[in-house]
Protein backbone atom coordinates (compact mmCIF):
# COMPACT_ATOMS: atom_id res chain seq x y z
CA UNK A 1 0.00 0.00 0.00
CA UNK A 2 2.89 2.55 -0.32
CA UNK A 3 2.90 5.10 -3.36
CA UNK A 4 4.89 4.44 -6.24
CA UNK A 5 7.75 6.66 -6.49
CA UNK A 6 10.20 7.89 -9.12
CA UNK A 7 12.94 10.24 -10.10
CA UNK A 8 12.25 13.33 -12.88
CA UNK A 9 14.62 16.10 -13.90
CA UNK A 10 13.49 19.36 -15.38
CA UNK A 11 14.60 18.96 -18.91
CA UNK A 12 15.09 22.33 -21.18
CA UNK A 13 12.39 21.46 -22.95
CA UNK A 14 9.81 21.71 -19.89
CA UNK A 15 10.73 25.55 -19.28
CA UNK A 16 9.21 27.99 -20.92
CA UNK A 17 10.14 31.95 -21.08
CA UNK A 18 9.43 32.59 -17.44
CA UNK A 19 12.43 30.81 -16.61
CA UNK A 20 10.68 28.36 -15.43
CA UNK A 21 8.66 24.83 -15.91
CA UNK A 22 5.91 25.48 -17.71
CA UNK A 23 2.92 24.16 -15.86
CA UNK A 24 2.13 21.58 -18.59
CA UNK A 25 5.08 19.78 -17.61
CA UNK A 26 3.30 18.18 -14.33
CA UNK A 27 0.99 16.40 -16.53
CA UNK A 28 3.48 15.05 -18.77
CA UNK A 29 4.91 13.99 -15.81
CA UNK A 30 2.28 12.60 -14.40
CA UNK A 31 1.61 10.22 -17.38
CA UNK A 32 5.02 8.95 -17.46
CA UNK A 33 4.47 8.13 -13.48
CA UNK A 34 1.43 6.64 -14.59
CA UNK A 35 2.77 4.66 -17.16
CA UNK A 36 5.74 3.86 -14.95
CA UNK A 37 3.76 2.40 -12.23
CA UNK A 38 1.56 0.30 -14.17
CA UNK A 39 4.46 -1.79 -15.64
CA UNK A 40 5.84 -1.45 -12.21
CA UNK A 41 2.89 -3.80 -11.50
CA UNK A 42 2.80 -5.78 -14.58
CA UNK A 43 0.27 -3.95 -16.53
CA UNK A 44 0.66 -3.10 -19.93
CA UNK A 45 -0.03 0.61 -20.95
CA UNK A 46 -1.60 0.03 -24.35
CA UNK A 47 -2.63 -3.51 -24.63
CA UNK A 48 -3.82 -5.40 -28.18
CA UNK A 49 -6.97 -7.56 -27.68
CA UNK A 50 -7.16 -10.67 -29.54
CA UNK A 51 -9.05 -9.37 -31.61
CA UNK A 52 -5.87 -6.57 -32.30
CA UNK A 53 -8.13 -4.28 -30.83
CA UNK A 54 -5.87 -1.75 -28.41
CA UNK A 55 -7.08 -1.46 -24.99
CA UNK A 56 -5.60 1.78 -23.72
CA UNK A 57 -6.27 4.48 -20.59
CA UNK A 58 -7.40 7.72 -22.31
CA UNK A 59 -8.19 10.84 -19.36
CA UNK A 60 -11.03 12.35 -18.24
CA UNK A 61 -10.41 14.40 -15.59
CA UNK A 62 -7.04 15.98 -14.72
CA UNK A 63 -6.26 18.72 -12.30
CA UNK A 64 -3.10 20.02 -11.16
CA UNK A 65 -2.58 22.67 -8.35
CA UNK A 66 1.13 24.29 -7.79
CA UNK A 67 3.08 25.75 -4.98
CA UNK A 68 6.03 26.47 -5.73
CA UNK A 69 7.79 27.20 -9.31
CA UNK A 70 11.13 24.75 -10.24
CA UNK A 71 13.67 25.20 -12.96
CA UNK A 72 15.79 23.45 -15.53
CA UNK A 73 18.10 20.95 -13.91
CA UNK A 74 16.28 20.38 -10.51
CA UNK A 75 15.25 17.15 -9.49
CA UNK A 76 11.67 16.08 -8.58
CA UNK A 77 10.29 13.32 -6.30
CA UNK A 78 7.32 12.56 -8.32
CA UNK A 79 5.05 9.89 -5.56
CA UNK A 80 2.22 8.28 -7.40
CA UNK A 81 -0.95 6.89 -5.62
CA UNK A 82 -4.15 5.19 -6.69
CA UNK A 83 -7.05 6.55 -4.92
CA UNK A 84 -9.77 4.58 -6.42
CA UNK A 85 -10.90 2.42 -8.51
CA UNK A 86 -13.91 2.42 -10.46
CA UNK A 87 -15.82 0.09 -13.01
CA UNK A 88 -13.64 1.28 -15.53
CA UNK A 89 -11.79 4.33 -14.16
CA UNK A 90 -9.06 4.82 -11.74
CA UNK A 91 -7.98 7.66 -10.00
CA UNK A 92 -4.59 8.67 -9.35
CA UNK A 93 -2.77 11.21 -7.28
CA UNK A 94 0.16 12.64 -7.48
CA UNK A 95 2.58 14.73 -5.16
CA UNK A 96 5.63 16.64 -6.70
CA UNK A 97 8.83 18.03 -4.33
CA UNK A 98 11.95 18.99 -4.69
CA UNK A 99 14.88 19.46 -2.28
CA UNK A 100 12.03 18.52 0.41
CA UNK A 101 9.66 21.24 -0.48
CA UNK A 102 6.22 20.12 -1.87
CA UNK A 103 5.87 21.87 -5.32
CA UNK A 104 2.81 20.55 -7.05
CA UNK A 105 -0.05 18.00 -6.30
CA UNK A 106 -1.88 16.49 -9.39
CA UNK A 107 -5.13 14.32 -9.95
CA UNK A 108 -5.92 12.29 -12.97
CA UNK A 109 -9.17 10.03 -13.94
CA UNK A 110 -7.90 7.46 -16.38
CA UNK A 111 -11.13 5.24 -17.95
CA UNK A 112 -9.75 1.63 -19.47
CA UNK A 113 -10.84 2.28 -23.24
CA UNK A 114 -11.11 0.32 -26.75
CA UNK A 115 -9.38 2.22 -28.78
CA UNK A 116 -10.87 1.44 -32.61
CA UNK A 117 -8.88 4.05 -35.11
CA UNK A 118 -11.24 6.68 -36.11
CA UNK A 119 -13.79 5.84 -33.33
CA UNK A 120 -15.17 7.11 -30.01
CA UNK A 121 -12.67 5.47 -27.70
CA UNK A 122 -15.22 2.96 -25.38
CA UNK A 123 -14.71 2.38 -22.10
CA UNK A 124 -14.67 -1.13 -20.87
CA UNK A 125 -14.95 -2.95 -17.26
CA UNK A 126 -11.28 -3.05 -15.98
CA UNK A 127 -9.91 -6.66 -16.00
CA UNK A 128 -9.87 -8.02 -12.13
CA UNK A 129 -6.62 -9.01 -12.49
CA UNK A 130 -5.76 -5.28 -13.12
CA UNK A 131 -7.58 -3.98 -10.10
CA UNK A 132 -5.66 -6.93 -8.51
CA UNK A 133 -2.29 -5.27 -9.45
CA UNK A 134 -3.59 -1.65 -8.91
CA UNK A 135 -4.30 -2.20 -5.46
CA UNK A 136 -0.59 -2.46 -4.56
CA UNK A 137 -0.41 1.67 -4.69
CA UNK A 138 -3.51 1.98 -3.56
CA UNK A 139 -3.69 5.15 -0.86
CA UNK A 140 -4.21 3.96 2.78
CA UNK A 141 -7.21 6.25 3.12
CA UNK B 1 -20.14 40.55 -20.73
CA UNK B 2 -19.52 37.87 -23.76
CA UNK B 3 -17.80 35.57 -24.15
CA UNK B 4 -13.66 36.19 -25.67
CA UNK B 5 -14.33 33.33 -28.61
CA UNK B 6 -11.15 32.18 -30.98
CA UNK B 7 -10.84 29.13 -33.69
CA UNK B 8 -7.99 26.60 -33.28
CA UNK B 9 -7.00 23.93 -35.17
CA UNK B 10 -5.54 20.11 -34.18
CA UNK B 11 -1.78 20.46 -35.18
CA UNK B 12 0.06 17.40 -35.62
CA UNK B 13 2.04 17.88 -32.63
CA UNK B 14 -1.19 17.92 -30.66
CA UNK B 15 -1.59 14.26 -31.49
CA UNK B 16 -0.99 11.15 -29.89
CA UNK B 17 -0.12 7.63 -30.86
CA UNK B 18 -4.03 6.69 -29.59
CA UNK B 19 -4.59 8.94 -32.59
CA UNK B 20 -6.51 12.09 -30.77
CA UNK B 21 -5.20 14.93 -29.44
CA UNK B 22 -3.10 14.44 -26.95
CA UNK B 23 -5.14 15.91 -23.41
CA UNK B 24 -1.80 17.86 -22.33
CA UNK B 25 -2.84 20.04 -25.92
CA UNK B 26 -6.10 21.38 -24.15
CA UNK B 27 -4.06 23.08 -21.63
CA UNK B 28 -1.74 24.83 -24.39
CA UNK B 29 -5.08 25.80 -26.43
CA UNK B 30 -6.48 27.56 -23.27
CA UNK B 31 -3.16 29.54 -22.66
CA UNK B 32 -3.02 30.98 -25.76
CA UNK B 33 -7.06 31.51 -25.47
CA UNK B 34 -6.37 33.48 -22.84
CA UNK B 35 -3.44 35.67 -24.19
CA UNK B 36 -5.37 36.33 -27.00
CA UNK B 37 -8.58 37.01 -24.69
CA UNK B 38 -5.79 39.30 -22.96
CA UNK B 39 -4.40 41.05 -26.09
CA UNK B 40 -7.80 41.42 -27.31
CA UNK B 41 -8.46 43.78 -24.12
CA UNK B 42 -5.20 45.73 -24.45
CA UNK B 43 -3.35 44.14 -21.84
CA UNK B 44 0.24 42.94 -22.07
CA UNK B 45 0.55 39.28 -21.37
CA UNK B 46 3.98 40.17 -20.20
CA UNK B 47 4.43 43.85 -18.68
CA UNK B 48 8.03 45.11 -18.53
CA UNK B 49 8.09 47.54 -14.80
CA UNK B 50 9.82 50.84 -15.02
CA UNK B 51 12.28 49.19 -12.83
CA UNK B 52 13.24 46.36 -15.20
CA UNK B 53 10.87 43.58 -13.62
CA UNK B 54 8.22 41.50 -15.48
CA UNK B 55 4.73 40.95 -14.66
CA UNK B 56 3.30 37.79 -15.69
CA UNK B 57 0.64 35.22 -15.21
CA UNK B 58 1.89 32.09 -13.70
CA UNK B 59 -1.20 29.40 -12.46
CA UNK B 60 -1.80 28.25 -9.39
CA UNK B 61 -4.30 25.79 -10.39
CA UNK B 62 -5.56 23.85 -13.49
CA UNK B 63 -7.86 21.45 -14.54
CA UNK B 64 -9.67 20.12 -17.35
CA UNK B 65 -12.91 17.65 -17.63
CA UNK B 66 -13.00 15.46 -21.21
CA UNK B 67 -15.99 14.92 -22.96
CA UNK B 68 -14.99 13.77 -26.16
CA UNK B 69 -11.96 12.64 -28.51
CA UNK B 70 -10.45 15.51 -30.88
CA UNK B 71 -8.59 14.38 -34.02
CA UNK B 72 -5.63 15.97 -36.21
CA UNK B 73 -7.33 18.50 -38.02
CA UNK B 74 -10.39 19.07 -36.43
CA UNK B 75 -11.32 22.68 -35.67
CA UNK B 76 -12.20 23.86 -32.71
CA UNK B 77 -14.25 26.46 -31.28
CA UNK B 78 -12.66 28.21 -27.79
CA UNK B 79 -14.55 30.21 -25.52
CA UNK B 80 -12.97 32.01 -22.63
CA UNK B 81 -14.68 33.91 -19.74
CA UNK B 82 -13.03 35.34 -16.71
CA UNK B 83 -14.93 33.88 -13.68
CA UNK B 84 -13.78 35.42 -11.18
CA UNK B 85 -11.18 38.33 -10.03
CA UNK B 86 -9.46 38.47 -6.40
CA UNK B 87 -6.89 40.60 -5.02
CA UNK B 88 -3.67 38.74 -7.25
CA UNK B 89 -6.02 36.46 -9.25
CA UNK B 90 -8.28 36.16 -12.19
CA UNK B 91 -10.02 32.44 -12.81
CA UNK B 92 -10.62 31.65 -16.31
CA UNK B 93 -13.43 29.26 -17.90
CA UNK B 94 -12.79 27.31 -20.93
CA UNK B 95 -15.46 25.45 -23.21
CA UNK B 96 -14.19 23.21 -25.84
CA UNK B 97 -16.51 22.39 -29.15
CA UNK B 98 -16.04 20.51 -32.29
CA UNK B 99 -19.04 20.89 -34.71
CA UNK B 100 -21.07 22.34 -32.30
CA UNK B 101 -20.48 19.11 -29.64
CA UNK B 102 -18.79 19.95 -26.26
CA UNK B 103 -15.29 18.14 -26.02
CA UNK B 104 -13.80 19.60 -23.10
CA UNK B 105 -14.07 22.64 -19.79
CA UNK B 106 -11.18 23.81 -17.69
CA UNK B 107 -10.44 26.29 -15.38
CA UNK B 108 -7.91 27.88 -14.78
CA UNK B 109 -6.20 30.29 -12.10
CA UNK B 110 -3.27 32.45 -13.04
CA UNK B 111 -1.65 34.63 -10.41
CA UNK B 112 -0.19 38.66 -10.86
CA UNK B 113 3.13 38.36 -10.00
CA UNK B 114 6.67 39.97 -10.73
CA UNK B 115 8.93 37.73 -12.30
CA UNK B 116 12.39 38.12 -11.01
CA UNK B 117 15.12 35.75 -12.17
CA UNK B 118 16.21 33.31 -9.95
CA UNK B 119 13.77 34.25 -7.19
CA UNK B 120 9.78 32.73 -6.51
CA UNK B 121 6.98 34.61 -8.02
CA UNK B 122 5.66 37.36 -6.14
CA UNK B 123 2.10 37.80 -6.17
CA UNK B 124 1.33 41.36 -6.56
CA UNK B 125 -2.38 43.32 -6.83
CA UNK B 126 -3.92 43.53 -10.10
CA UNK B 127 -3.94 46.88 -11.26
CA UNK B 128 -7.00 48.66 -11.24
CA UNK B 129 -6.98 49.23 -15.49
CA UNK B 130 -6.24 45.35 -15.23
CA UNK B 131 -9.35 44.95 -13.59
CA UNK B 132 -11.57 46.71 -15.95
CA UNK B 133 -10.56 45.65 -19.21
CA UNK B 134 -10.89 41.70 -17.93
CA UNK B 135 -14.28 42.87 -17.18
CA UNK B 136 -15.72 42.98 -20.44
CA UNK B 137 -15.09 38.88 -20.81
CA UNK B 138 -16.69 38.50 -17.00
CA UNK B 139 -19.09 35.42 -17.05
CA UNK B 140 -22.36 36.77 -16.89
CA UNK B 141 -23.30 34.56 -13.32
CA UNK C 1 5.34 29.17 -58.62
CA UNK C 2 4.81 31.48 -55.77
CA UNK C 3 5.79 30.44 -52.07
CA UNK C 4 3.28 29.44 -50.10
CA UNK C 5 3.08 32.17 -47.35
CA UNK C 6 1.29 32.24 -43.56
CA UNK C 7 1.93 33.87 -40.42
CA UNK C 8 2.59 32.31 -37.06
CA UNK C 9 2.89 33.73 -33.34
CA UNK C 10 5.11 32.57 -30.70
CA UNK C 11 3.59 30.98 -28.37
CA UNK C 12 4.33 30.53 -24.86
CA UNK C 13 4.35 26.77 -25.22
CA UNK C 14 7.33 27.29 -27.86
CA UNK C 15 9.29 29.28 -25.28
CA UNK C 16 12.11 27.89 -23.20
CA UNK C 17 14.09 29.22 -20.29
CA UNK C 18 16.44 30.93 -22.15
CA UNK C 19 13.79 33.37 -22.78
CA UNK C 20 13.35 32.83 -26.68
CA UNK C 21 11.79 30.04 -28.72
CA UNK C 22 12.93 27.08 -28.29
CA UNK C 23 14.88 25.63 -31.81
CA UNK C 24 12.48 22.80 -31.61
CA UNK C 25 9.46 24.80 -32.35
CA UNK C 26 10.91 25.81 -36.35
CA UNK C 27 10.35 22.31 -36.57
CA UNK C 28 6.91 22.11 -35.22
CA UNK C 29 6.19 25.84 -37.51
CA UNK C 30 7.34 23.99 -40.54
CA UNK C 31 5.16 20.60 -40.45
CA UNK C 32 2.15 22.98 -39.79
CA UNK C 33 3.11 25.15 -42.54
CA UNK C 34 3.53 21.59 -44.94
CA UNK C 35 0.40 20.92 -44.12
CA UNK C 36 -1.55 24.21 -44.65
CA UNK C 37 0.39 23.79 -48.08
CA UNK C 38 -0.88 20.42 -48.62
CA UNK C 39 -4.76 21.16 -47.98
CA UNK C 40 -4.02 24.53 -49.72
CA UNK C 41 -3.39 22.63 -52.88
CA UNK C 42 -6.26 20.12 -52.06
CA UNK C 43 -3.95 17.35 -50.85
CA UNK C 44 -5.38 15.35 -47.98
CA UNK C 45 -2.65 15.06 -45.16
CA UNK C 46 -3.28 11.88 -44.30
CA UNK C 47 -5.67 9.70 -46.72
CA UNK C 48 -7.38 6.66 -46.03
CA UNK C 49 -7.28 4.62 -48.78
CA UNK C 50 -10.06 1.67 -49.77
CA UNK C 51 -8.62 -0.91 -48.18
CA UNK C 52 -8.72 0.92 -44.82
CA UNK C 53 -4.72 1.94 -44.71
CA UNK C 54 -4.18 5.76 -43.93
CA UNK C 55 -1.12 7.07 -46.61
CA UNK C 56 0.66 10.22 -44.72
CA UNK C 57 4.02 11.76 -44.90
CA UNK C 58 6.88 11.08 -42.44
CA UNK C 59 9.92 12.43 -42.67
CA UNK C 60 13.35 11.26 -43.49
CA UNK C 61 15.48 14.33 -43.21
CA UNK C 62 15.12 17.46 -41.58
CA UNK C 63 17.41 20.53 -40.96
CA UNK C 64 17.40 24.45 -39.80
CA UNK C 65 19.79 26.89 -39.32
CA UNK C 66 18.93 29.98 -37.11
CA UNK C 67 19.70 33.46 -37.76
CA UNK C 68 18.23 35.30 -34.81
CA UNK C 69 16.09 34.20 -31.73
CA UNK C 70 12.37 35.22 -32.01
CA UNK C 71 10.27 36.03 -28.43
CA UNK C 72 7.08 34.98 -27.09
CA UNK C 73 4.37 36.80 -28.84
CA UNK C 74 6.51 37.87 -31.88
CA UNK C 75 5.07 37.12 -35.48
CA UNK C 76 6.63 34.93 -38.05
CA UNK C 77 6.08 35.50 -41.67
CA UNK C 78 6.68 31.52 -43.04
CA UNK C 79 7.37 30.82 -46.32
CA UNK C 80 7.48 27.36 -47.95
CA UNK C 81 8.44 25.88 -50.95
CA UNK C 82 8.66 22.40 -52.74
CA UNK C 83 11.91 22.42 -53.51
CA UNK C 84 12.24 18.62 -55.39
CA UNK C 85 9.69 16.12 -56.09
CA UNK C 86 10.77 12.29 -56.48
CA UNK C 87 9.13 9.32 -56.88
CA UNK C 88 8.27 8.78 -52.86
CA UNK C 89 9.89 12.17 -51.93
CA UNK C 90 9.02 15.81 -51.32
CA UNK C 91 11.45 18.47 -50.35
CA UNK C 92 10.55 21.73 -48.75
CA UNK C 93 12.14 24.30 -48.07
CA UNK C 94 10.85 27.05 -45.20
CA UNK C 95 12.09 30.45 -44.41
CA UNK C 96 11.18 32.32 -41.40
CA UNK C 97 11.38 36.22 -41.11
CA UNK C 98 10.36 38.62 -38.39
CA UNK C 99 9.38 42.15 -38.84
CA UNK C 100 11.57 41.54 -42.62
CA UNK C 101 14.57 40.42 -40.64
CA UNK C 102 15.79 36.36 -41.62
CA UNK C 103 15.64 34.24 -38.75
CA UNK C 104 15.73 30.71 -40.12
CA UNK C 105 15.80 28.42 -42.58
CA UNK C 106 14.68 25.00 -42.72
CA UNK C 107 14.75 21.95 -44.89
CA UNK C 108 11.94 18.40 -44.87
CA UNK C 109 12.24 16.12 -46.72
CA UNK C 110 8.49 14.10 -46.34
CA UNK C 111 8.00 10.56 -47.69
CA UNK C 112 4.97 9.37 -49.35
CA UNK C 113 4.55 5.93 -46.95
CA UNK C 114 1.31 3.62 -46.37
CA UNK C 115 1.04 3.61 -42.36
CA UNK C 116 0.13 0.05 -40.76
CA UNK C 117 -0.50 0.19 -37.32
CA UNK C 118 2.44 -1.83 -35.42
CA UNK C 119 4.25 -2.04 -38.96
CA UNK C 120 7.58 0.12 -40.68
CA UNK C 121 6.64 2.81 -42.78
CA UNK C 122 5.95 1.34 -46.63
CA UNK C 123 7.27 4.37 -48.87
CA UNK C 124 5.18 4.49 -52.02
CA UNK C 125 4.92 6.42 -55.17
CA UNK C 126 3.25 9.65 -55.00
CA UNK C 127 0.18 9.97 -57.10
CA UNK C 128 0.37 11.89 -60.35
CA UNK C 129 -2.62 14.05 -59.08
CA UNK C 130 -0.69 14.86 -56.07
CA UNK C 131 2.32 15.81 -57.76
CA UNK C 132 0.16 18.05 -59.82
CA UNK C 133 -0.91 19.73 -57.06
CA UNK C 134 2.45 20.12 -55.71
CA UNK C 135 3.73 21.81 -58.63
CA UNK C 136 1.74 24.75 -57.86
CA UNK C 137 4.48 25.71 -55.11
CA UNK C 138 7.78 24.41 -56.74
CA UNK C 139 10.57 26.70 -56.14
CA UNK C 140 11.26 28.67 -59.50
CA UNK C 141 15.36 27.12 -59.77
CA UNK D 1 37.77 9.51 -26.85
CA UNK D 2 34.79 7.08 -25.79
CA UNK D 3 30.98 8.25 -27.13
CA UNK D 4 28.96 9.68 -23.97
CA UNK D 5 26.06 7.14 -23.67
CA UNK D 6 22.91 6.98 -22.31
CA UNK D 7 19.30 5.47 -22.61
CA UNK D 8 16.15 7.38 -23.57
CA UNK D 9 12.40 5.35 -23.25
CA UNK D 10 9.82 6.87 -25.50
CA UNK D 11 7.41 8.54 -23.64
CA UNK D 12 3.51 9.11 -24.87
CA UNK D 13 4.00 12.57 -25.32
CA UNK D 14 6.70 11.67 -27.82
CA UNK D 15 4.52 10.18 -30.03
CA UNK D 16 1.77 11.37 -32.86
CA UNK D 17 -0.94 9.83 -34.50
CA UNK D 18 1.16 7.99 -36.90
CA UNK D 19 1.28 5.45 -33.78
CA UNK D 20 5.14 6.50 -33.72
CA UNK D 21 7.45 8.69 -32.11
CA UNK D 22 7.27 12.15 -33.79
CA UNK D 23 9.94 13.59 -35.71
CA UNK D 24 11.09 16.67 -33.29
CA UNK D 25 11.24 13.97 -29.93
CA UNK D 26 15.04 13.21 -31.34
CA UNK D 27 15.71 16.72 -31.15
CA UNK D 28 14.56 17.02 -27.56
CA UNK D 29 16.39 13.73 -26.90
CA UNK D 30 19.98 15.09 -27.98
CA UNK D 31 19.24 18.58 -25.90
CA UNK D 32 19.15 16.36 -23.17
CA UNK D 33 21.90 13.87 -23.88
CA UNK D 34 23.84 17.31 -24.60
CA UNK D 35 23.15 18.33 -21.31
CA UNK D 36 24.00 14.52 -19.57
CA UNK D 37 27.37 14.88 -21.45
CA UNK D 38 28.23 18.27 -20.30
CA UNK D 39 27.42 17.36 -16.66
CA UNK D 40 29.07 14.05 -16.94
CA UNK D 41 32.19 16.20 -17.03
CA UNK D 42 31.41 18.83 -14.94
CA UNK D 43 30.13 21.41 -17.30
CA UNK D 44 27.45 23.76 -16.40
CA UNK D 45 24.74 24.18 -19.19
CA UNK D 46 23.75 27.54 -17.86
CA UNK D 47 27.05 29.07 -16.18
CA UNK D 48 26.17 32.39 -13.76
CA UNK D 49 28.88 34.55 -14.38
CA UNK D 50 30.37 37.17 -11.50
CA UNK D 51 28.21 40.27 -13.51
CA UNK D 52 24.74 38.28 -13.41
CA UNK D 53 25.05 37.29 -16.89
CA UNK D 54 24.32 33.59 -17.92
CA UNK D 55 26.27 31.87 -20.34
CA UNK D 56 24.53 29.13 -22.33
CA UNK D 57 24.66 27.30 -25.30
CA UNK D 58 21.84 27.91 -28.42
CA UNK D 59 21.84 26.24 -31.27
CA UNK D 60 22.71 27.72 -34.91
CA UNK D 61 22.36 24.62 -36.66
CA UNK D 62 20.53 21.46 -36.18
CA UNK D 63 19.50 18.18 -38.57
CA UNK D 64 18.32 14.65 -38.16
CA UNK D 65 17.69 11.98 -40.42
CA UNK D 66 15.62 9.13 -39.93
CA UNK D 67 16.39 5.68 -40.48
CA UNK D 68 13.39 3.75 -38.78
CA UNK D 69 10.39 4.32 -36.62
CA UNK D 70 10.09 4.11 -32.73
CA UNK D 71 7.04 3.41 -30.75
CA UNK D 72 5.60 4.21 -27.40
CA UNK D 73 7.44 2.23 -24.55
CA UNK D 74 11.03 1.62 -26.87
CA UNK D 75 14.23 2.10 -25.01
CA UNK D 76 16.53 3.73 -27.30
CA UNK D 77 20.21 3.67 -26.96
CA UNK D 78 21.72 7.20 -27.50
CA UNK D 79 25.48 7.82 -28.10
CA UNK D 80 26.62 11.34 -27.95
CA UNK D 81 30.17 12.51 -29.34
CA UNK D 82 32.04 16.01 -30.22
CA UNK D 83 32.78 16.44 -33.33
CA UNK D 84 34.52 20.05 -33.53
CA UNK D 85 34.99 22.57 -31.41
CA UNK D 86 35.52 26.02 -32.48
CA UNK D 87 36.04 29.53 -31.04
CA UNK D 88 32.59 29.66 -29.51
CA UNK D 89 31.03 26.43 -31.20
CA UNK D 90 30.80 22.93 -30.53
CA UNK D 91 29.53 20.08 -33.38
CA UNK D 92 27.99 17.31 -31.30
CA UNK D 93 26.87 14.37 -33.89
CA UNK D 94 24.49 11.93 -31.88
CA UNK D 95 23.32 8.27 -33.35
CA UNK D 96 19.92 6.62 -31.87
CA UNK D 97 19.57 3.03 -31.73
CA UNK D 98 16.93 0.72 -30.62
CA UNK D 99 17.39 -3.08 -30.51
CA UNK D 100 20.91 -2.92 -32.11
CA UNK D 101 19.22 -1.23 -34.66
CA UNK D 102 20.39 2.17 -36.22
CA UNK D 103 17.57 4.75 -35.72
CA UNK D 104 18.36 8.05 -36.55
CA UNK D 105 21.66 10.19 -36.35
CA UNK D 106 21.50 14.33 -35.94
CA UNK D 107 23.74 16.95 -35.50
CA UNK D 108 24.13 20.07 -33.45
CA UNK D 109 25.85 22.98 -33.76
CA UNK D 110 25.49 24.74 -30.20
CA UNK D 111 27.27 28.28 -29.40
CA UNK D 112 28.51 29.69 -26.24
CA UNK D 113 26.67 32.80 -25.58
CA UNK D 114 26.19 35.29 -23.26
CA UNK D 115 22.20 35.83 -22.77
CA UNK D 116 21.07 38.67 -21.39
CA UNK D 117 17.27 39.78 -21.11
CA UNK D 118 15.72 40.49 -24.63
CA UNK D 119 18.72 41.02 -26.11
CA UNK D 120 20.48 39.09 -29.12
CA UNK D 121 22.74 36.16 -27.36
CA UNK D 122 26.38 37.56 -28.00
CA UNK D 123 28.74 34.33 -28.98
CA UNK D 124 32.12 34.44 -27.21
CA UNK D 125 34.88 32.30 -26.69
CA UNK D 126 34.71 28.88 -25.28
CA UNK D 127 36.91 28.99 -21.59
CA UNK D 128 39.74 26.47 -22.01
CA UNK D 129 38.72 24.55 -19.42
CA UNK D 130 35.49 23.77 -20.70
CA UNK D 131 37.37 22.69 -23.86
CA UNK D 132 39.45 20.50 -22.15
CA UNK D 133 36.37 18.71 -20.09
CA UNK D 134 34.73 18.20 -23.74
CA UNK D 135 37.50 16.71 -25.32
CA UNK D 136 36.80 13.51 -22.93
CA UNK D 137 34.20 12.90 -26.11
CA UNK D 138 35.59 14.10 -28.89
CA UNK D 139 35.21 11.66 -31.71
CA UNK D 140 38.49 9.68 -32.76
CA UNK D 141 38.33 11.14 -36.72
Amino acid sequence: MAPFTTRRRVEFRDTDAAGIAHFSAFFFWMESAEHELLRAVGVSVVERGADGVDASWPRVSVACDYASAVRFGDELDVSAVVEAIGRSSVTYAFAFAHEGRSVARGRVVAVRCLMRPGVKPEAVAIPADIVRRLEAHRSAS
